[in-house]
């Protein structure tokens, strides 16, 4: 048989990765300890050290989501991953699921949700802001969800979902939680077990600093029993919660084959929770916290307005208006072109209304704050050179 | 609030990963080139050097299937993801598939179409065999399929399924060719658009050596024109062909964020295909062909009987029975522990009755042939000293 398709030409050129600082709403920078752990030789899917390298990832995963779950692994896959073995997992055809909505990711999970075959309902919180718990629990008794699903970190609005209360009012309606913590864990406080949170799941390209691709994800004993009590399979077998967490070790059974995981992926992973667990999560929330809290001074100095309410605004990911007059992607092509430093654009419902800043793991740090306002502001200079700012903020 | 749960000590020990010879059915050793190139920077999934490099992706794997098809790109997932995909976007509920079983893969395939709600019928070769073309046919004629789904390198049993003029067939009764070249791209010829294969898959921890977690995946014009007249949504989100295709540029449309691809495993992915293309497909198949040759002479000379018979056997991953009074358990620890080199036991229908030993990528080279007979006519010797072996071996 001959060969029709010659091999292409673009492969002969050597691969090219500018060094870039990515401030962004991730990933973020991955610190030279993960990068370098990626490089080690690959190991089997089923061999002792790649389970003991997997048995690591799990503990720090529990201290990372606060909790004593079993059912604590990763699946291999991005974040969406994440999103839809939560759903996947805890819901059947015709079961209602109630999505609070504070941006992009509302849609999502509800896209999600539907192509499950679920009876998906949203309740929407005003622009900015965050769904308080009254508007919560008259959700919940108009709609009577069997699953409750809410984004910690919004990170197309910078908005902070509040999370105090909500587990024990779903156990009063027995409802199950799910959260989002993609954008959030590491960055602002997530306690799984002492706030009632059934499922959760979260990123590992954000405050953590690995690599995208492999996605931490937990389930509590109520969801566990969910998934027991279930009629019918789960849709997906690369989901599946008993399939996967066998695997990962999770319910005292032998560890059987699901999938080939990807060693590289776990080295990274490992190493930046590693480095996490050593800078304690309360260090690591405060280090954002206060980072998050200097952009904003230095936005706000600048005459710039924040999108989001500043009680329910995300450290990780700041949202800002876009001013009249400006256009967004051409400062956001300036500063990466002049300066490989990395801000965006909206996402979703805020496309074109904001920028978005991100500060996560290594990129929290006092001198990057510093870094990513200078750039903003030269950039925003060189492509509206007339733009108005404060005077404070031309004296930066 | 307070932390509950602490730091695990576990993650102060430094990451652990010994270099082994891994001639197991997969993972193959990942070439330096390989590794290397994933401990580079890590990119956004929209920036222009990320959609570079998958445009170089999908030009190799183009290539590398044969194909011209334009939907041809990668899924952020291990190989299951293939199979997921190609099984979940082709059908819809009541559809019939039909599943050509030479060993595990089969078993794998009806359990995921099962759960996207299809009509699952099987078509079984015999023991180490593969199906004939008058089987698939008269299988075709009963069960009057929409999608036909074979595995080409069925790594359980070390059988190759021929597919020359199945695809004719399948176009004949207006039935779906889906081709699972996983464990055999590479090392094997691979036809698609020659042999009207309309969607196939491959993994990329086998003959490329990159690692796991993205995966190879293409449809033709045939396969994009039945998910066009889908009466339902795809079941999964993640697994859907045009959100995912339109993320990699298939279809002429905006490259619009699907999901945050790892920039990590684009790298060590293209790096490994671009040492594929500089080989070429046909001097890569030949020195699969050739050691799988000499590894099977040495076998012979052992006085091993190979599982799959000799006109379907699979250059990537070779099965040997068993003999009896031997436990296959302790030989293949034996391996491991003395020598850091893989031989691996069965997968499914051939757990406890086969040795698996894989030639893939890098370690399809004369010397790691005469490596891996070496090590497992010692480990063999050393769990069974009064195992009699043929004279001719015993000198070897």
């Amino acid at each position: 048989m001959e060969y029709r398709v010659s091999a292409p030409d673009v492969l002969r050129d050597p691969l090219a990765v500018p060094e870039k600082l990515l401030m962004g709403p991730g990933p973020s920078n991955a610190p030279p300890r993960v990068l370098e752990a990626m490089a080690r030789p690959i190991l089997g899917h089923l061999h002792p050290e790649t389970l003991k390298i997997m048995d690591d990832i799990k503990a720090g995963v529990r201290y990372l989501f606060q909790t004593n779950n079993a059912a604590t692994f990763c699946l291999s896959a991005s974040g969406h991953g994440g999103m839809e073995a939560t759903l996947c997992n805890l819901l059947e055809d015709g079961d209602v699921v109630l999505i609070g909505h504070t941006g992009h990711w509302g849609d999502r999970a509800a896209d999600m949700a539907t192509r499950y075959g679920a009876d998906v309902r949203l309740v929407r919180a005003s622009q900015g802001s965050s769904l308080a718990l009254p508007e919560i629990r008259r959700a919940i008794e108009t709609h009577r969800p069997s699953v409750l699903f809410l984004t910690q970190g919004e990170s197309s609005t910078g908005v902070r979902q509040g999370l105090e209360g909500v587990g024990a009012l779903c156990r009063a309606h027995d409802c199950l939680l799910v959260v989002d913590t993609v954008a959030s864990l590491g960055g602002t406080p997530f306690h799984m077990d002492a706030w009632e949170v059934d499922a959760a799941y979260t990123g590992s390209q954000k405050v953590l600093g690995a690599p995208p691709g492999i996605t931490p994800i937990s389930f509590n004993h109520r969801a566990v029993e969910r998934y027991r009590r279930r009629h019918t399979k789960v849709k997906v077998y690369y989901w599946d919660m008993f399939l996967v967490g066998d695997y990962w070790g999770c319910f005292g059974r032998p560890r059987i084959y699901h999938h080939t995981i990807s060693s590289t992926l776990l080295y990274g992973l490992r190493e930046a929770i590693a480095m996490a667990c050593e800078e304690s999560l309360p260090s690591l929330i405060a280090r954002h916290q206060d980072c998050a809290k200097r952009l904003h001074d230095g936005l706000r100095a600048m005459g710039l307005e924040l999108y989001a309410q500043e009680r329910d605004r995300l450290p990780t990911v700041t949202t800002i208006h876009v001013p009249a007059g400006l256009d967004w992607l051409q400062v956001s092509q300036y500063a990466m072109k002049t300066y490989l430093v990395e801000i965006s654009g909206g996402l979703g419902p805020t496309a074109g209304q904001v920028f978005r800043i991100g500060l996560m793991g290594q990129n929290a740090t006092s001198e990057r704050v510093d870094r990513v306002l200078q750039v903003f502001r030269d950039s925003i200079k060189a492509v509206k050179p007339d733009f108005a700012f404060p005077r404070s903020a031309s004296k930066m």
